[in-house]
């Protein structure tokens, strides 16, 4: 096994460690967040830190970073407290990269790239038609991370969309089915596609764990 | 395309709404955290929230709820002031979900589950032995938010260990050759195989995006 300690990474070249510390936490969620400004100009940009916060009430979560954020999004959240986030599929990887690199440009719509905007239920913020699940979200809070400076905003989700064919009688959605397979991102730059496995009950203690799909599976 | 709102979803059977909350910020990562307390007795959990919180300095968060929270995990990161971070791979699903099962119960160590304990560089929390890839971290900060009274942990990466032949020359590290492949989650309970689709370079604006993997492709 490599070992490296806080300090060889701190010590490490600037892209080298970055790529590093942006696999070891594991698989991030793969988002573009679509906000429009004040004067109604849509921006669009992938985010790779969205975060599950809450179920009830339904809450989100992501970190900008001052250095790097992307300023737009930054901004037109604030002024008009509402963006969207929208699962970024196999087919739709290159153009969301393109919009990776938004984050440093003052290019920013959606033509370039080919997505489209699409307005839903009147919603104050523009959804990336591609997305076969989306949300709609309102801005509540920032917080400020002293350690290194970063916010994390925390959103609540006002609006999901998505095909009814993915979702089980549970609630549950199978994102390998979302339009050709909902992507998770291994680093910055990595696009992965995953398969499900297996889900499982929660066995109560000493018992097996179950399977949802045995009966189908054997 | 089905369409919720947040009226829909507040009005939900419990379980469901979780399942869906939980499946529609997209893939999460799939750690088991490893504690142990301040009289040396180890406890382990799965952990699907941990993110990248920022690479200089190397720093990742998570949550933890009030409600729902593994407790041990709690106090002992609290008294002991560090922890780790083991990815769970293909082979660990069945083993890592009866440690899920550990958050709401007083069961707690490695051996019920198979999962053995290591101890590396006299670091004061126990890695898990199987895992090919695992952070040892202190603790640092919580933030406690509001809006729906969880807590989100802060803390710094103090070891990174890993098989030097996933990662690439620019310190890129490559998961799905992790161990067996490291699993994502498709919600609470789906565990998910991810495959790597393509790694890109970012492009300057106007120029075309590249693959990593360009000249092996074509």
């Amino acid at each position: 096994m490599e070992h490296v300690s806080a300090k060889d990474i701190l010590g490490m070249e600037k892209t080298y460690r970055r790529n590093l510390i942006h696999c070891c936490t594991g698989y991030k969620s793969a988002n573009l967040v679509a906000t429009q400004s004040s004067e109604g100009k849509p921006y669009v940009a992938v985010i790779n830190s969205i975060f599950h916060m809450g179920s009830n009430p339904p809450m989100l979560g992501f970190i900008l970073r001052p250095q790097t954020i992307p300023k737009k999004i930054y901004k037109n959240i604030l002024e008009t407290g509402y963006f969207t986030v929208n699962h970024i599929h196999k087919d739709m990887i290159e153009q969301a990269h393109q919009m990776a690199d938004n984050i440093n440009s003052e290019n920013s719509g959606f033509t370039p790239t080919g997505f489209e905007k699409e307005l839903l239920e009147e919603f104050p913020a523009p959804y990336v038609k591609q997305s076969a699940l989306k949300l709609g979200c309102k801005y509540l809070e920032k917080y400020h991370i002293k350690e290194n400076n970063t916010e994390i905003f925390v959103a609540g989700i006002e609006h999901i969309y998505y095909e009814a064919g993915i979702q089980m009688p549970d609630g549950w959605l199978r994102l390998d089915d979302a339009g050709p397979g909902t992507v998770t991102l291994n680093g910055l730059d990595g696009y992965s596609l995953p398969s499900l496995l297996d889900r499982f009950r929660y066995a109560k203690p000493g018992q097996e764990i179950t399977s949802f799909f045995k009966t189908v599976k054997t």
